[in-house]
Parts: structure tokens; C-alpha cells; sequence
């Protein structure tokens, strides 16, 4: 059974995107789904909708369906908010299940917000805690008895290339740290297994390889033996175990449904819930055939067709995310360049070309094409015409 | 000139909607602007739309509409998350300005997920923070020169009372705390001048009178001279400096933007940008004015056909807000009545049915006939039909 359903995508013809690593295309549904949800449920059922609608049950009932997709249990994970909001909550639950250690440890391929967040809470603590950032291929040798969390994203978002999760938790294990994981270029994107992986957090972001939209909401997994040791830093009302009895004190719900804050985007989880009946019937290992084949074609054309590119991904696709990026000291105005002819991939500096490979939407007739027009754009130098400042793309 | 905007507005014909102050109804105008920024934007710029839609620019170009609408100069507010991140932002950077003072002083009729976010942060912090709660009007009085940060709603969400915002932001300030507004039940429902008042922080939501859709985002305005002291304890990558330069350390933006976080929802955005539309050349004095004029007309009628009612809000309008509140034994019933004959306001326990007087989509002949239909469900005891167990509708 072939994962690629393209149909189900509204896509420009003359577009070859390689760009659903940081922003996934429409899913024809979510269109639909949100217009239905604008002009029937808050245009007629107005506040009804909150319980007509099932308004209120979304977050729980879309982390169900992304737990699927990364091997966490029914029940284990809750949507809202952004990644960097998901992951103060991760680490802040996380700091405190070992009050007696200061150490957060990350690495330096972990995307910047990750790092920010924990800053900020770093210093929101005022308790000497610290933040140590290691090379992603040290980190794990990096983990001792100092170490409260390890705080990493499985796969990294210039290189694709991905940390080993079983393993790395089980180091941070026996050394008796939190074991937190950003999923949001693994998501819908390789296969993960959350559970079997015994981590403690994870969270990841929704319209990347989901297709959730521009800004669709985060989630948040927490095993679920600890739940109820996992205290809500950010202690909104919806993570509250009875929030419509507006008691005085704050009680978080017994359930993932603690790290709900405040009033969900409900337009917003319209879209992702449609988003992700694209899923439906696929199985991630199905995704993963797929993605390393469209993967090593690309890398294949590219290398015989355009020899002053340096692969940036590691060569082992085992290692390799679902995405593939090229080192060329031009690569902005290259970018831009293929931007220019319909081919959309993006630019991370100092000089990654980033290319997503995705195999609901993207064929080998895509990939071959996309090289093609890459060979032309070096060949010719016709990057030459396009400017050699980065404005600002998103991740 | 008339403040009545009906025709914006997408509502039922055989509604009468009296729950603005909880969500407002869909302006035409959203529909149609969602449907765009999906089809057009997301559909076919794809990954570009960041920059050529403007996505990345919306939360502080819709901070300056929403400015506009409380006395905040351009470049004060920014929108994003949700109100209780927003809260928990500037209560973090509150007590960071007075490191030697330990209480927040709040009241027991602010919204509870205001008192829970501060309960959170102050379990977070762990260093002897002390939330003192008052009631109502007794906490002028109880500011002293414990209080690092006073934290208030200035419009009670059950009631409708207005706080003086201007008198009891000069205490706090002679008293030398810091001052945080939050204006959920006031942004759209009456005049407000955060400038004038001098208060140090104001948050706000954006789904009761500014109508913009279920989980609009929140919005934030932080006083001009002091935003580079307000260190952003949720320091997200959209608060940086320059956010796509992906440096290590987190350095916060200059302006207000350091009060971003984390990718901004897109879609609900557009939602809430197409509804400010609706507020184009409208003064709030004159919305001011038309909302008195329903509520005085709402009052009296109801307790002249409602004698059983007890009147739980202000009597003077100029203590009230934008809502009318009344008590009753079986309020929850009598709303459940109100709702299945097309009059549609809410209910908060104990006993409170609350009635949001929205002059843009409600006139004269709307209030009278809400009256009736109120007397009708009281005199033939038609509430009786109805049950008496909450479910969960939402502030």
C-alpha cells in the first residue's frame, strides 16, 4: 500500500515543495473543516458550541490521534499552546522531580527556542541552575549525576541527522536524569516510539510534517505513571481538575489534561484535526520506506548532478530524518533561485540548503525534477541574480 | 452617529445574543478572511506566506488595533497565546522590578485562572511569594508596601463591577508596587485608558466583545518606558532579538515583540484581525454610551417583570461593565429555559445569570423582547422543565 495521497493535497501545480519540514502544505479537508467550523458551529451554536461543538474536548481528543502516530497510549498527551510554551512545562515538571540537581543539559544542534526557554527558566528559578550544551555527537557522554534533565530534539532541524532516543534515554536513566524529547522534525515524519523509549516528556510541534497549518498548536506527552508527580508550572484553569467550579485554589486534573493552560484555539485545532485524517490507515514504518527512497534518490541526483554541493545530513539514511541538506557557500541566493522556479526548500545559515522529503505529497518524479532544476540554477549560476541576504524564513 | 453594526454580523435569526461578554458572535468578514488567508495564503504561497502574507508582522500590527481600543499607544500591545500566559508574563517580570517584596495582592472576584497562574508561578519561584487575596472592595485598602505586584480584572467577570482603575493604580503606585490590569471583560465593553492610568502591565482576551473567534489569542501591553526592564520569563524564540539568527543565547527584543513566544497561530489570527475590521471608526465613549442605555432599559424592564430576580451587579451604570448580572435560586435552570427559546446569555455558580449588553449587534427591541421571554420562563415556572446540573460553558 503506497503512503503517497497527494489528492488529498490543494498544492500549486507548477510547485515542487520540499518544504513540509517547516511548514506543511493544505490538506483539501482542513479548508472545509475550518469553514465549516466558523460559519456552523460559532456562527449558529455560538457559546453552545464549547459543549454542542466539542469544542472543549479537542485538545484531548487530537493528542490521541498524534499519539498514534509517535507510540504514545491513548490518554498520554494533550495539544495547545507552542512547542516553546510545551516545553517550559516539560522542564519545569522535570527540574523539580530532582530538586537536588542544577544541570540542564542539551546540545548545541537543539533548535534555539529550546535553549531560550530553558534560559528564561533558568533564570526565573533563581536557584543556580544551569545550562550545559554539549555537540549533539558528545551529549550523551555528556550525561552524569549532575545532570536534572536532558533536554534534546531527536531530530535536528539544520541536519536531519537524529540522536539515538532508546539509547540516549537509557543513559540519562541510569545516571537518574529527566529524559525530555522534542519531537517536532519527528513527528509524522519517522517512526517514534515514545513509550518503548521510557522518557518522561515529550513534546513536538503539529504543522510541520502533520499539516496542521501555520501555527497550529504544540503537544505534550508525559508518561503516564507520572502524571500526577508532573506539577503545571503554568497552572491555567483548563488543567484545572474542575475548572468550571472556578474554585479559589488551583488543583490540577489527574490527568495529561494538567498541562492545558488557557482557552484553546479552537479555529486553529479545527484545522489539525482535519489535517490528520490524512493519516488515517498509514503506518509510520510505511512512511519511513518512502521517505528514505524519495531520500537517497535526492541525495543520488544531487551529488552526480551538482558536485560543488556538500551533503550536510548524514549519508546513513538510519540517521537521517526526512529531510536532506546541502552546504554551499551560496546556498541563500540559490535558494532563492529554485524558490524563483517553483522548487521550495529553505535556507538555514550560515550556508544549509534544507529539503524536505515527503512522501504523502512528494514522487520520485518530484525529486528527479527538483535536482534537475538544481543542476540548472548551479550550471548556469543563475543564483547570481538573486540577493545574498536572508530575510527571515520560519523553522 | 450609531454604534449598531448588526449587519457585520453572522447571527441566527431567532437568537437573541446576550453572551458577548463570554464569546462574541462571527463578523461576516471573518468567514470570508479565514477562507482567504487558507486557500490563498497557506494554500499557495505555502512556506512564503511568512513573509509575503505578512504572518510574521500580524501580532504586533493587531496589537495596535487592539491598542486603539484601550488608550495604548502604537507599539505597546502584542498578541499571542493565551490570557493566562499572558498574565503569567507579566506577573513574572512584576516581581523581577521588586525583588525585595514578596506578596501579589489580587481579589476574589478576579477570574480564577488568573489566581491559579499566580499560585503556579509563585510555587515555581519558591522563594516565600505569597499570594493575598482581598475581596473586591476591600483591596484598595489593602495595598501596602508589602505588595511587589497588585494584579487585578478591572470588570468582574461575575458581576459586571468595575474597579477604578486610575485611583487604584496611583495606590498601588504610591505604595510603590507594580500594577497589572487584566481586561477580558473590558477591552470592546467600555473606554479604557491604560496609558492614562500609568499602570506598569495590561493583558487581555480577545474572544468576548473584540469577537474574535473561540481561543482568539491574548494580547499584552507593557507601559512603553519600562519594556526593557520587563524580562520575558517565557523567552521564546519570536521574543528574541533576531529570532532568525538562531544564536545561542536568548537576548530579547527592544520593544514590546520580546512578549512573543513561540510560532504565532495563524489562522486564528486572520480570524481576529477580519473582526477588528468591525470597529473601524466606532469610539468606545459612544459604545459606552448605547451599552448604559441597553443595560439601564435591561434592568429595568427585567425587574419590573421579574420580581423574583435580584439585581447581582451595580446598580449605578457607572460601576458596571458592560454586563448585567442577576441572581435566583435556580438561575441554572431559568438560563437553560432562556437558551431553548432563543435567548442566549450564561450562568456562574452559585446563582448568577449573566446578560452581556453589546451594542453593535443588539438594540432596544432585542433588550425588551430578552425581558419577555425572561418573564415568560419565570411567571409558567417554565425553567422547571429544565435540568439543574452545570455542565461546563466557558467565561
Amino acid at each position: 500500500m503506497t503512503v503517497y495521497r497527494k489528492a488529498l493535497f490543494d498544492i500549486p501545480a507548477d510547485i515542487i515543495y520540499l518544504d513540509g519540514n517547516s511548514l506543511g502544505p493544505l490538506p483539501k479537508s482542513a479548508g472545509a473543516r475550518v469553514n465549516r467550523m466558523i460559519e456552523a458551529e460559532w456562527g449558529q451554536q455560538l457559546i453552545r458550541g464549547w459543549n454542542d461543538a466539542g469544542w472543549m474536548d479537542q485538545p484531548a481528543r487530537i493528542g490521541n490521534l498524534v499519539g498514534r502516530l509517535i507510540g504514545a497510549p491513548a490518554g498520554s498527551v494533550v495539544i495547545g499552546d507552542t512547542l516553546s510554551i510545551k516545553v517550559y512545562q516539560a522542564l519545569a515538571a522535570a527540574l523539580e522531580m530532582r530538586p537536588e540537581r542544577k544541570v540542564i543539559l542539551s546540545d548545541s544542534g537543539n533548535f534555539p527556542s529550546d535553549l531560550y526557554m530553558a534560559q528564561g527558566l533558568v533564570e526565573t528559578l533563581g536557584r543556580g541552575h544551569l545550562l550545559r550544551v554539549a555537540a549533539p555527537a558528545e551529549v550523551a557522554s555528556a550525561i552524569d549525576t549532575s545532570v536534572a534533565a536532558v533536554m534534546l530534539t531527536e531530530v535536528d532541524y539544520r541536519t536531519g541527522r537524529i540522536h539515538d532516543m532508546p539509547s540516549i534515554t537509557a543513559q540519562a536513566h541510569q545516571a537518574g536524569a529527566v529524559m525530555i524529547w522534542d519531537l517536532a522534525h519527528s513527528a509524522g515524519a519517522i517512526p517514534v516510539d515514545v513509550a518503548g523509549s521510557n522518557c518522561e516528556f515529550a513534546v513536538g510541534c503539529t504543522y510541520k510534517y502533520l499539516n496542521g497549518g501555520p501555527g497550529a498548536p504544540a503537544f505534550i506527552y508525559v508518561r503516564p505513571d507520572l502524571v500526577q508527580q508532573a506539577r503545571p508550572a503554568l497552572s491555567g484553569w483548563l488543567g484545572h481538575a474542575a475548572p468550571f467550579a472556578f474554585e479559589a485554589g488551583y488543583r490540577p486534573a489527574d490527568s495529561i489534561e494538567r498541562m492545558r493552560v488557557g482557552t484553546p484555539p479552537v479555529i486553529q485545532m479545527s484545522a489539525l484535526e482535519a489535517a490528520l485524517e490524512v493519516w488515517d490507515g498509514i503506518s509510520m514504518d510505511e512512511v519511513r520506506v518512502a521517505s528514505i527512497e524519495l531520500s537517497e534518490l535526492f541525495i543520488g541526483e544531487v551529488e552526480a548532478r551538482c558536485p560543488d554541493l556538500e551533503l550536510a545530513s548524514p549519508r546513513h539514511p538510519g540517521q537521517r530524518g526526512s529531510q536532506v541538506s546541502f552546504a554551499f557557500e551560496h546556498g541563500y541566493a540559490v535558494m532563492q533561485a529554485l524558490i524563483a522556479r517553483g522548487v521550495i526548500g529553505d535556507f538555514r545559515a550560515p550556508d544549509i540548503m534544507r529539503f524536505g522529503l515527503t512522501p504523502l505529497y512528494l514522487d520520485v518524479d518530484d525529486v528527479i525534477a527538483a535536482a534537475r532544476v538544481l543542476q540548472e540554477v548551479l550550471e548556469q549560476e543563475l543564483w547570481r541574480d538573486h540577493a545574498c541576504q536572508p530575510s527571515n524564513p520560519v523553522t
